[in-house]
């Protein structure tokens, strides 16, 4: 098989933040290849496996709602990358706040993620007004 | 020296945009380390070295003006690189084009770009609506 087409990329990056706003880990781990590696945020050491990765999601995924939605669209490569802007709310320490990240992504031959880099810092945390 | 803070790298992606926008190359140009590479769009072989970077930016931006604004916040990490969503506008073919791109920069400890992967290809083409 062959790397995911630039098309491809855009339907499964959006399909990601969709499982990540559904809260749906066990889905999500299911996107990734094996031995793929998360980065997340960028910077730090990464973690390696499904195992690995699924304990991360709980972490970030399993205590609150998360909301997670595309705020532009995938930029998609011709060699199965790609990277999307996108936006997760949460409550933090009581508050309604919201992170802006870009997270860059490689696939496999089976359309698999072999690794994400999360791009953020706290910089891109900020207190949301009320509705 | 160290490499720039997440603070700095939002500042220096920022100017790169504004430079773009200007079509100012002599100033893009010097934005970059003497040996950076440039992978634009991310899948092609990279080009390196500041001679070759101007050449490929006299071709890209020396034939018309472009027009490039950030779409979004530029989400920097804490190992001096950053990702941004911005947008370039331009005639091709006689009529006005939108891109949507997302830059991924890491920078030296002078705060100069190392390396430019840029992230997209003609699925993030798109004709603009007369205004």
């Amino acid at each position: 098989m062959n790397k995911p087409t630039a098309q491809e990329v855009q339907v499964l990056m959006a399909r990601y933040v969709e499982r990540v706003d559904a809260g749906d880990i066990e889905a999500i781990v299911q996107m990734y290849a094996d031995d793929a590696t998360v980065e997340d945020p960028f910077g730090q050491p990464p973690i390696r496996g499904r195992e690995q990765i699924a304990a991360f999601y709980r972490q970030g995924l399993g205590a609150s709602k998360v909301n997670a939605r595309l705020t532009g669209p995938v930029r998609a490569s011709h060699n199965g990358c790609g990277a999307m802007p996108f936006r997760v709310e949460m409550i933090w320490n009581g508050q309604p706040c919201a992170l802006d990240v870009i997270d860059v992504m490689s696939f496999d031959e089976q359309g698999r993620i072999r690794t994400m880099q999360a791009y953020w810092s706290e910089v891109n945390l900020s207190v949301q007004a009320p509705a």
